[in-house]
């Protein structure tokens, strides 16, 4: 094995100078770090991380911890996580910590113990350990107390949905909130009712308690055996949106001639069903690439300017909302409203 | 800061004892074990890794390697392993490295550098660095040379597709070949193949190109405008399947009646759409469990029994092919083959 003393007498630099150069720890001029780069490419060095982070403190491992990999909205912020710090000779340590952040805790330890970089996180935990020496930054459900945070434009996204719904001439809606108490969801749930309150369009509001698929068909199911006369659907997230859509095509109704239905995160799958459903499209990937940015800053410990960072969202239209002008929506929707009596209804589903 | 001075103080054993008790490196008595653990609770006592990987030359750490996180294959898999090795003190070290593994060699670097317990990959780069001294368990996408893997049967997996879509009444089957040259794609399809030239039925075979959707709905487009008979889809991967059956509808034909599809892998979105995909499971999320099983067994020098696990897949039905019973298979097929004329085919698709 080549150790750092070899590197030094190569490069006719001192020891000292190659560590510095290592661990990017203090200055080293530009002729010897040429000289040091290409004494380590000619001899292969490959430098000892365990050694180098007992010297600088900070490890090159940054912890991501999200909920879960299997919800389709995550593995494209991972993506961008990934990618901006790999090119930046970061890695990245990953744990699914549910969407409580119960399992958090294990993989604290673990980053602490590893003195890593940072951290990037769906949940916030930083009330709970405020002795954490390792900056954090929060991702996509990022609270009031967050201090570094990335998140989408919630409220923007929530106007956006139902002001879209009712441009198509929405005139029962069923307004769905997300399954997790997160500001996050909470404000697009809110900013979506607020636009309908405002509207002369009728419509109820429905709670979702999961992501988990069976749970969430059922849902959608009680949706439509409870509001008979809905038209149109806000779903809390893509997935949601894909089992009404399930279940609407299922009792042998048309999307979005019977029912309507607006999603929200434009995860892949959403443009590969049919209909391909139209959505509110969240910048997962740039969420992602820009907490990694952020770590990276403040690990390096340069200031951070933007402490809560808020990324746009914009409106993807497919499939499963009607295209009608602003004008023709009324005209229209009442002409789609006589229709529903088509619908075939359990015994049981008049009931409620 | 707790010593591990302090820890063997408490316990009442040597501060060696501590260290081969935290390193897990050598024996220490039942007794000495508890007495220490409880120390360790006690004084809130947190080992430092990178001190530990020095003196035992393994970190805790996996390298996983996955071409594509975005796939929608590959997240449950992750949680296999991820779970699997959460609980028994590992961390997974993560890197999306691409189908080609073009993007392994700087994720190998680090891993090298952190000492890694060992690495789980779907690229066997096994070959290109004789000299890494790490496991290395090759996962998915098993070749002749890989000395540690686990897969999915997939000559079974090809040949219960071809079955299937016979059972089903399929008279012109599409097969369609995956877009990786890998043992184990090219496995499935020469097993599809074979089964259908024992059966009466015509085939035609394509290869795609791409997981890419766009990519992939266009082949889809391509394969329908080509083999007009067509009654029968063996697609390589449900996003290919799903492709097939967005196209399908898209041209006003129906699912199963005038083509049906079969997919390979069963990812969560596809008992989610409509109709809701009959498909091959994969165990994606075992395959990863057991990936993870055998590099913890191999990081402490266990013996490993099986270098080269096979797990088993099945049929899932769902509500892409026709539901019939061998002996009328015939019969209907001859039913539905009328109905191609409805077809609509643009000019330049006939021209194909």
């Amino acid at each position: 094995m080549v150790t750092i003393n070899e590197v030094a007498e190569s490069a006719g630099v001192s020891k000292s100078t190659v560590s510095r150069y290592i661990a990017k720890n203090g200055y080293v001029g530009k002729e010897s770090a040429l000289k040091i780069e290409s004494a380590i490419k000619a001899l292969n060095f490959v430098p000892n991380l365990s050694a180098r982070s007992l010297k600088t403190k900070r490890s090159t491992i940054v912890g991501l911890l999200l909920p879960d990999i299997t919800n389709p909205f995550f593995p494209m912020l991972a993506k961008g996580v990934e990618e901006y710090l790999q090119e930046r000779g970061y890695q990245v340590l990953f744990s699914n910590i549910g969407d409580d952040g119960r399992l958090a805790e294990e993989s604290l330890k673990t980053l602490v113990q590893s003195n890593a970089a940072g951290i990037i996180s769906t949940f916030d935990f930083t009330e709970k350990y405020p002795d954490l020496n390792i900056p954090v930054v929060i991702v996509d459900r990022v609270g009031h107390h967050s201090e570094f945070g990335v998140f989408a434009d919630n409220k923007a996204g929530g106007r956006l949905a139902a002001e879209k719904i009712l441009e198509a001439g929405a005139k029962h809606i069923a307004v769905v909130s997300g399954p997790i108490n997160a500001q996050s969801v909470n404000n697009r749930f809110k900013s979506s009712v607020a636009v309908l309150e405002e509207s002369s369009a009728h419509f109820r509001t429905y709670y979702s308690k999961d992501y988990n698929f069976s749970v969430v068909r059922e849902e959608a199911a009680r949706v439509l055996d409870d509001y008979l006369q809905v038209d149109s659907i806000i779903a809390p997230s893509d997935i949601h949106a894909i089992a009404f859509i399930r279940e609407i095509l299922g009792r042998g109704l048309s999307i979005p001639e019977d029912i309507q239905v607006i999603g929200y995160d434009d995860i892949l799958m959403s443009s590969f069903i049919y209909p391909a459903l139209s959505t509110i499209h969240q910048p997962a990937y740039e969420m992602g690439s820009e907490a990694a940015k952020m770590i990276v800053e403040l690990a390096s410990n340069r200031s951070v300017h933007q402490r809560q960072l808020k990324l746009p969202v914009y409106y993807v239209e497919r499939e499963t909302l009607r295209k009608l002008g602003v004008k023709h929506a009324c005209q229209e929707a009442e002409k789609f409203t006589p229709q529903r009596g088509k619908r075939p209804l359990s015994a049981e589903a008049q009931r409620v």
